[in-house]
C-alpha cells in the first residue's frame, strides 16, 4: 500500500538510515526546565505538522528532496533520570557521528546540547561553538544543579576553555554571567546577530557545532517556548544568520527549546519546522 | 539503534502488515463538513499523543501488547477532490479485508464511513451497521449535495435498506430526518444507549460494522468535533455500550471526527486515543 | 442578491418585527461582573454560531421555522454607566412587552434581568418568577453596590416581595444569602431542580418570568461563564427542566452570563444556541 | 426601535445596496484548503469585531463614514461542491459589477479569487492583477486537483497570460513555481513589498484587481491562518504598501484567508478587519 | 494602607503561622511528570483565582471565616534535582506537623505525596492512606526510575505495608498494577468511590492521611492536569467521598496535579480551589 | 520557615513598605473598558509568572536587587461603582506619595491613570506628562460617559492644560480627536517614538509622571490587550524608549492595560512584567 499511504516521518526525510548523509532525531527531554516545561512535546509535534511546509527554501534556494535524509525517530527518555537520560542522547548522537554521518537533534530542552555536544567533541576535540540564544546559560549553577537549561553553555566552556564560544542574541542573564562572558571567557553578543559575519571569517576552515535555542527568535513570531524573552531577533535576521553560517564546517547542529502546547495557533511550531529545514540545509551545504 | 528509539506508530501497534490480524489506518478526509473543519488532524494527532494512555483496559481487561497489530498510517487526500479521495480510502480499506484482515479507520469525517463501508459490503454483502452519532446523517442531501458527512447513513441506507441500520445515541436532525427513521427505514434511539443489549442480541452470528462518530460523546468529555451537541453519552456509557457490542462478529470499524485543535487542552485526542483502543479490543475480542 | 446571500441573525428569525410573536434581542452588559467580564460578546457570538445547530428540537418535538421570529439586535451600551445601560435595556424590554410581544433576551451579565424583569412586571404586576442559577444573587450589596449581578434576585425581590421567587439549582453564595432563603422568602432549592415538577404545579395559570444564568449548567458543559461553579445541572437535566416549565404562561424569559472568550473550543456559544432554542420554543408553547 | 438597537454590519456599512457606491460581501469557502480549513468563519467573525477598531484611518486620513458603503452578507456556499461554491461566488461579485459598483469580497480561502476575478474580468478584460501573498499560488495542480487554493494565480494566468499578474512578498512555494516567474510569466518580488511603488507608476492609469491573501503578514502579527510563514511583512509595511497601491484605478479586490479561530487573541481577526477598512478606502480614494 | 490593600494569600487564609491551627503550602514540583508537565503552576494559580469562589461551603455548611488558617506560601524547588526537592518538601511538612498543626500540601505533581507523607508517618507510624486517583500509581519502577510519579504509592506501600493503602477511582494502569492490587496488597476499587463508606465505618478512630490526585475527576470537569483520564468520577461524587470521609481523624492531606495552563477556560484551577477548600473544612471538622 | 518559603510579591520586591524607596502596587479595575475587559488580572497574574524573569537589566545596566522595593498589593475594587473605584486608588498613591515615596501603579485599564496621576499633581502641580499608548484618549466623552479609559488624557488636560501632555505611538482615534492634538493643546506623534529624545531634552529638570499603556506596543509582541492595534512599536523601540525617559524625574509612573486572558501564551504577561521592571528602574536612576 506504499502509494496509498503517507510516512509519519518529518517532511523530506524519506530514506533509511544506512543511505543517508544526515540524520535527524529527537531528544525529548525537559527535566530540568525552571519556568514552562514541554519542550518534550517538540518532536512528535514538528513531524505532525512538517506537511504544512515545503522541502523548498527560496531563502537559501536549496531542496531537502537533493539530499538523503533520515528521520530516526525519538530517543526514549526516563523523565526524573537525568544522568540517564543525557547518557542515551549522547549514544544516539554518537552512533551517528561514529557512522561518518551528521545530525541535527531537535530537543527537548537546551542542557541536551551537553550530550550531543560531547557526542561530537570525542570525535573533534578541536570543534569551535556557535550559540544563538536569548539566555547567557553561564551559571555555575541553577538552585543548586551543576546540570542544567540555565547551565549548559557554562558546561561547554568547562570541557572547551576560552575562546571556542561565540553567543549571540543574548539578552537575559544574572550580572555575573554577562561579566564572566565579558572576561573574555566566551564570546557574546547582546541583543541581535551583529558581528556574526566577522566570527564567520575568523572560523572558516575549522568545525562548528551549531547549538539554536528557538527562543533566540522574538517571542512575537515564537512564543511557544519555556522561557519567552521579548526584544529578541526576528525570523528574517535568523534566515541571514544561518546564511551566513551555512559557510563553515558545520560537523552537526540542534534545534531546541520549541515547548509546543503553549502556542495554541501553532505558529511556533511551523517556524521550527522552518529553522530545522534551513539548519538541515545549511549542514549539507557545500 | 532500535532500542534508544521510539516509533512513531498508535501506540501498541508495532508488529509489521503482514504478520497482523488487524490493521490501523487514517482516512484524514474533512472535505464537507459543513461547521468545524479540522477532522483531518486527527490520525497523525492521536499517534503523537497515544504514549498518553496505556496499553492494558480495565474495562475489558485485555491488553494491546497481546496482540498483532499494524499502524499503516495515513492515506494521502487530495483535498478538494471528494471523489478521488474516497475511492483512495476505499481502495486502502479494500486491500485489508482482501487480505482477511480487520481493519479500524481514524477519520476524518463521517463521510469517510461510505467508502470503508462499501469495501466490507463488497466482501460481506448480509453485514449489518451500528453507528453511534449525535446526528441522524440521513438527509437525501445537503446543501445540494448528495455525498456529504450529514447523508453518509443515508447512502449507506441506499446500499443495505430497511432494517440493517442501527443508530443510537441521536439528538441532532431536521424533522424529517427523525421521520425516516420512525417509518421504519432505521432503528433510531434517542439520546442514549438504551436498547443496545437487545439489538446485540437479535445480531448474535451476524456480521457487523461498527462507525462511531466520537461526537455521541458529550461534548463535555469530547468538545474537539466539528458539530458539538450537548445532551450526549458519557465516557462510561460508550465503554458499557462498546463492552456488549464487542460480543458480535465485528468484521471491521471506524472511529470519526476527532477534530483536535478545537480543544486546546488535549482531551478530546486522549478520549479518542482510548476509544480507539477499546474498539480495536473489541473487534479483537473472541 | 436575496437567495444569494445569508443573514445575520440568529436561525430561525427570518420575521420582521412587526408581523412577529417573539422577539429575541441582546442586552451586551458586563460592567458589574465580579470575577471574569466578557458577557457583552455572548449576543454576536451565539449569532455568527447558531447556523450550527438545527432549528427542530427532538426534545420539544417542536421546530423554529413554524413560528414568526424576530431578532431585533442588540442594545447599545453605554460601559461604565450602568444607570444609562439598565434604562436602555427596560426600555427595549418595555416596547416589545407593550406590543403585546414576547420576549427572550440575551445577556449580558445577570444584572441585565433586572431591567427586563421591570418592564415585565409594568404590564403583570402579579408575575412569579423561575431562578435558575448556581449563585443565589440574593446579597443586599456587593463591594459597597446595590446593583450588581451578584445581588439581582434581591432586587428582584424588594420589588415583588416573599413567595414569588423559585431558585433552582443553587451552589454558591455566603451563608447569609442562604439563610434568607430558608427564612422563606424565597423558595431555594440547592444544587438541582428537584421540586420544579411540584414548582409547576402550583404556578399553573399563574404568570411567569423566567430567568436562565447559564452557569446553572456544569463548566464541564458550560466552561465559558464569568464564575464557573463545578457540581451544576446537566445539558439533559436542563432540558428536562424546560420541558416541564414549558407548561407555564411564560411572558418572557432570558438567558445570560454566557462569556465565550473563556471557552476556546466554542462548546459554551454552541450550548447557549440551543439552550436559547428551547427557551424560545417553551415560551411559544400553547 | 432603530436608535436603541445595533445593526450586524460591519463598521461604517450603514448603507442600503443601491446607494452605495462599494459593496462588500462574505465569501466563506474554504474547501480546498490543504493545511488548516477555517476561513469559512472569517466574514462573521470580522463582522462580529468590527466595533473594536475605527471608521478612520489614520495611515489615509480618510474616515468610511464619509462614504455611502453596504455589507450585503454572505454567499451562502454548498462545502463539498466546489464548482457551485465558486458559481455563487461568481454570480454575487458580477451582480455588483454589472450594477456599476465596487466590491471587496472577503474571503475565505484564495480559491474564491478566481470567482471574484472572473466577474472582474468579464466586464474589465484588460484588468491587471497585483497579488500580495506568502505563496507562489502557481501550482499547475495540487494533489490532483487544478481548481485549489494552491493554484489560484496559476487559473488566472491561464485567463490573463503573461505580463498581467505582479506578486509580492512570496517567500514559499515548489522550486518549480518560482521557476515558472523567473521565466516571466509573472512579476514575482521574493519575501517584502520592494518594487512596488516601480509597478504602481507602469500601472497608472490602468484598471487593477487586488488580492491580499493576508498570510502576506507575518505571523506574529496574523497568525490566524490556514498556513503560516514566518518571514512575512510587518503590518506597517503593508499599510504602506496601500497607500502605494491608491493611487491605482482598483476596480475591485479582496481580502482572504483569515481563519480566526486558530488566533484565541483575537489578533488576527482585528488585523483583518483593518486592512479591510483600508483597502476599502484605497479602493474609494480618488 | 492594610485596609486598602488585598492579601496574596489564598482566600480565607489570613491568619499568621503561629495562630494557625492549619496551614496551607504549595509543593511545585513536577520533575518526573512523564505525559504532559505545568503541575508547578499550580499553587500560584490556585492563589490567583481563589477570589472568584466563597469561603463558605453549601456542601458542608462551614466557612473558612470561622477558622484561623495560614498561607506559607511555597516550597522553593530545585528543578532537575529530585532529591533535594522531596527534602524540601519533607522538612516544610515535618515543620508543621511538629509544630501540633494539620497542613493540606497543594503539588505540583504526585510524587510530593511521598515527601509529605514521611513528615506524617515519622510522627504517626500507625497512620492510614486513603488515595483518590485515576492511576494505581502502584509501579514498581517508571521508565528506570522508582521515585516517580507513577510509582509514588508503591513507595508509601514500601513503608506501610499491606492493609494500610485504599485507592479510590482508579481507572488506569497497568496490569501489573491491578494485580498487585488485587493480591492484596492494597484495598483498591475501581473507577468510582464505591465501598469509601465502609471504609471509613473500618477507619473510624484511626489516624488517616488523605491524598487526591485530582485528576480522579473526569477530564469533562478537570482538563487541566497531566494525564487526563477520561471516565472519571463527577464533582458531585468527589463532594459526597470528601463529606464521608470527614468523620474520620485526618491528620493531614494533600492535593496534586492541577497543571493550570492545559485548561484555558480556568475551570480546572476554579475547581482545585473548590476542592482545597472543601479538603480544608474537612481536615477541619470534629 | 522564611528560609524555605518564597514570597508571592513581584520579583525583586522583597522590602517592607517603611523602608522601600518605591512602592508598586495594583489598580485592577478595568470598568469602563468598551471592547475587551479582562485587565483587572494583570497584578496577579504578573507576580505569580514574575519569577520567570531576571532582576537584572541588560538594557540599562541595572539590577533591582540593589534598591529597597515594596510591594504593596492590589486596592480592592468595588466593580460597577467607577466613582468609589478611582477614589480609593488616588488614596493609595497619595499615601505613597505623601510618604515621600514613589510609586509604579499596575492597571487595570486606563482610566486608573486618572486617580494615579491626581495624587501626584496634588504634590507637584506642575508636573508634565509622558504618554505611550497605540489609542489618543482625548474623547470629550464615550458613550455618553466623560469618564472612560477613552477619554483619560482629556480629563487629564482638563486639569493641567496644553503643553504640558507629550504623546507617543498614537494609532488609532476619531479624526477629532487627531485634530485636537493639531490644534496644539497636546503634543501628538503618530505611530512611533520619534521625536522623544528632544522632548526629553526641553523637559530636563521637571517633574514628569509617565503613563504607559501596554497596547503601544505592537500586538504581535502584545496581543494580551482590551484593544489590540496592529502598527504599534516594537519591544526594543520600547526599550530605547525608556533609556531615554530615564534622565528626567520621574516622580511616579503607571503601567496599564495587560487583559493576560487573552494570550493563552502567556507572552504578554511576560512582557508586562520586563515593562514593569524597566519603568521601576527607570524611576530609579539618578
Amino acid at each position: 500500500m506504499e502509494n496509498l499511504i503517507k510516512a509519519n516521518n518529518f517532511i523530506g526525510c524519506e530514506s533509511n538510515y544506512t543511505e543517508s548523509e544526515l540524520v535527524i532525531f529527537g531528544a525529548p527531554y525537559d527535566g530540568t526546565t525552571s519556568y514552562r516545561p514541554g519542550a518534550r512535546f517538540a518532536p512528535a509535534q514538528m513531524r505532525a505538522e512538517s506537511f504544512g511546509i515545503e522541502t523548498y527554501s527560496p531563502y537559501l534556494d536549496m531542496d531537502l528532496e537533493d539530499y538523503k535524509l533520515n528521520d530516526a525517530g525519538d530517543c526514549d527518555i526516563p523523565f526524573g533520570d537525568r544522568a540517564a537520560s543525557l547518557r542515551m542522547i549522547k549514544e544516539v548522537a554518537a552512533k551517528i557521528i561514529n557512522d561518518s554521518k551528521k545530525f541535527v537533534a531537535i530537543g527537548g530542552e537546551h542542557l541536551i546540547t551537553l550530550s550531543t555536544f560531547e557526542a561530537v567533541y570525542d570525535k573533534y576535540p578541536d570543534v569551535y561553538v556557535i550559540h544563538l540564544d536569548a539566555h547567557t546559560d553561564l551559571r555555575e549553577e541553577y538552585i543548586g544543579q551543576k546540570l542544567s537549561h540555565a547551565s549548559v553553555i557554562k558546561r561547554i566552556w568547562d570541557i572547551v576553555g576560552d575562546g571556542r564560544i561565540y553567543q549571540f542574541g543574548i539578552r537575559s542573564g544574572m550580572r555575573e554571567e554577562f561579566e564572566f562572558a565579558q572576561d573574555g571567557h566566551t564570546y557574546l553578543n547582546k541583543f541581535n546577530l551583529n558581528g556574526l559575519d566577522e566570527v564567520v571569517d575568523r572560523l572558516k576552515g575549522k568545525k562548528v557545532y551549531l547549538t539554536i535555542d528557538l527562543d533566540v527568535l522574538d517571542p512575537s513570531i515564537f512564543p511557544g517556548t519555556g522561557t519567552p524573552e521579548a526584544g529578541g531577533i526576528s525570523f528574517k535576521e535568523l534566515m541571514q544568520g544561518i546564511d551566513i553560517v551555512k559557510q563553515l564546517d558545520i560537523v552537526s547542529a540542534d534545534v531546541v527549546e520549541l515547548s509546543p502546547h503553549y502556542d495554541t495557533s501553532g505558529v511556533s511550531t511551523a517556524v521550527a519546522c522552518k529553522v530545522l529545514r534551513e539548519v538541515m540545509l545549511a549542514v549539507l551545504y557545500k
